[in-house]
């Protein structure tokens, strides 16, 4: 038996898919990178084929541990191929910059994704179905859940809730500045990084709401982990 | 022979594929919608298929009329999978906000999305390479094409780019505010709308860049369409 020596294959998240064939510097199979990539993502886009057509859906999810998990109308194509067992690919990107060098060539983004493969799961208990929901409701707005009026079994019975095993995946990152050519550098020619993050503006109340209502601080301090 | 009273399918983008099952009041097929969309947004997400498994993955794009051109390294799994001439999908979206409900079930994001479904062809004339790769720069920043060394004849054989027709299309968009049963109306919960935008941060200069010069106009006042 060999041992594996790959210190980023640690969690066995690495397959012949999901090993970068160019650029392996900036891959990662580490899972707190992996982990990280995920927790700061609002949305991710799904990949499925159907009828010989693929789609990339953009759609929220949340993180248990090593499980993903998603959710939508029953009525949705997105979920209604994928309830079917398919093979699925679920992507996280991060916008981070953009990179501007004194050549074209080496133009490049600043960024961190997540690519997770394989097939999700129907979740039919109740119980899970509503820990999913609470899941995916608290990745998107830590806090929110305990003040939101949860679910009942009418509302439960209308969200269809998938669920993905984190078993294969891989981060790929793009950090730094600009990298130009030896013979560039002294070219008259602005070069540099424009940072690029998510801004969170200021919150809307709905004319409804009474008067006394407060912003809850986990709406009012908002921001990605 | 039928006139077709669609408003919205003025430009023959909507088939039975790009059209909208659930909620069909939030898709359109016009195309000022689907221009302005893929004019904002920074990347896109490609869906393909190779071996059985459906990938998504980011990259840029830019847009020339109806034609959207996107670019890497010959040895890209996307790019080599997708130049050999199979069914693809370019998605864009833009998260504009979050949607905080009364009752979790109405939860809810704003966002704009478009899906282009077809299939690339691979550029090979110097001339619409090099037209390519000015569309795709300014589209990630309008001017510099202009201004940052342009790839000679080594540079650009080292790009594939490829070329999708956007003939089938559709926007699917969710603006507007909180919507809740009319029985939590009067729940104590918080309710409202929390903006989401892409934040542009200040220059950052690579540190061999001469000192007198200046960030050009394009960089300082950086922001998407």
């Amino acid at each position: 038996m060999t041992r594996n020596t790959d210190a980023h294959d640690s969690d066995g998240l690495k397959t012949p898919r999901t090993t970068l064939r160019r650029k392996p510097d900036r891959g990662s199979h580490d899972w707190e990178t992996i982990a990280a990539i995920l927790d700061e993502g609002l949305i991710c886009h799904i990949a499925f084929e159907t009828d010989g057509q693929p789609y990339a859906i953009p759609t929220n999810y949340g993180r248990d541990g090593r499980t993903l998990y998603i959710h939508g109308s029953p009525a949705s194509r997105l979920l209604q191929s994928l309830a079917e067992g398919i093979p699925m690919c679920l992507t996280v990107t991060l916008l981070d910059g953009i990179i501007l060098a004194r050549s074209v060539f080496h133009h490049s983004m600043n960024y961190r994704s997540v690519v997770v493969l394989g097939t999700a799961r129907r979740v039919d208990a109740e119980e899970e179905k509503l820990q999913a929901l609470e899941v995916i409701v608290d990745h998107i707005v830590p806090g929110r859940w305990g003040d939101a009026r949860i679910p009942n079994e009418r509302e439960l019975k209308a969200v269809l809730v998938l669920r993905l095993e984190i078993d294969e995946a891989s981060a790929k990152l793009r950090p730094g500045g600009v990298v130009d050519e030896p013979e560039d550098m002294d070219l008259p020619v602005w070069a540099g990084r424009l940072p690029l993050s998510l801004a969170v503006g200021e919150p809307e109340v709905d004319p409804e709401v009474a008067l006394e209502q407060v912003v809850p601080a986990y709406i009012r301090d908002y921001k990605r982990p």
